[in-house]
């Protein structure tokens, strides 16, 4: 398995606050270990994560930069395989068969305008359906590639909850 | 080639704007051919469509509505396939494989607390991952589900932009 890092890349502090915490949740849930998150320690969506892996489970976690320079050099130094999602980029289906067999997967998402150097510095660019959407739907689709759809069996460690899948309804295995 | 529409459901409004139009962009992007948001006319996200569509093509549309259950009886009604996103659901892959054969579709995704009422209208409860995340990316890897994986061959009409898939920079195909 590899290791999944996600880099949700902005020159200007995490911008908006709903979008960047889905962000973090959706690459919880599809297995990533991190997010990196432009800004300060402050910081609400440190303490969602954080709930949600009481509750849940796993040790996803959330850590911060002030330079998006900075971390791309050293995720590159660190041998991460850097992957940036972009609508401009190339089909996501070759590329997540090379990408699936490195140890260390670094995935990257704008929040805003992101520069032409980051689209030069990336192993790939993907494109998640040519068209301008979401980076929180691109990022769990690319994820979804990466897994090979099967992240609704992960399992994530010391849970309190886990769900049951179920037809109608709500099933909780619930530790007390 | 199904009709899929998404249905936002809400009893107040579309509350989030930013991740209510995301809903809607990835709608668009992997096929759908509207979205039904609670709220009136007012309206940024229609705005944000239109633009969209007008540069990228496609019909994509937006309809409002004010009682949920109404639009829920007339899609009933209408003989749509009803499948309601929650992470309590089922597995996605074999119900994407059925409810891929269906005529008319509707995706359900909560955007506060879903009565559960929902559950039972439903025909399908799908859950991407069971584990909290986010109805942008749960609904963008179901549709990826319902398209077998093709949303990137989509063309969509009379667009001004088309994307070329690149491996560094973009390329866009531009039509005067």
């Amino acid at each position: 398995m590899s290791e999944i890092v996600v880099l949700r890349l902005s020159e200007r502090g995490y911008r908006d606050l709903r979008i960047t915490t889905h962000c973090a949740l959706v690459a919880r849930a599809f297995g990533a270990k991190k997010i990196f998150l432009n800004g300060n320690q402050d910081n609400e969506i440190g303490k969602t994560v954080q709930r949600i892996n009481d509750t849940f489970g796993g040790d996803f976690e959330v850590e911060y930069y002030t330079q998006p320079g900075a971390v791309i050099k050293k995720m590159r130094k660190e041998g991460y395989c850097m992957v940036h999602l972009t609508m401009y980029g190339e089909k996501p289906g070759e590329i997540a068969k090379q990408v699936r067999k490195k140890k260390k997967i670094a995935i990257v998402v704008g929040a805003d305008k992101v520069p032409s150097s980051v689209y030069e510095e990336a192993d790939y660019n993907v494109s998640i359906t040519r068209q301008p959407h979401s980076e929180v739907a691109a990022l769990g689709v690319f994820l979804h590639y990466l897994n090979e759809g099967k992240e609704e069996e992960m399992e994530f460690a010391h849970a309190k909850k886990k769900i049951i899948p179920t037809a109608k309804g709500k099933k909780v295995n619930e530790q007390k």
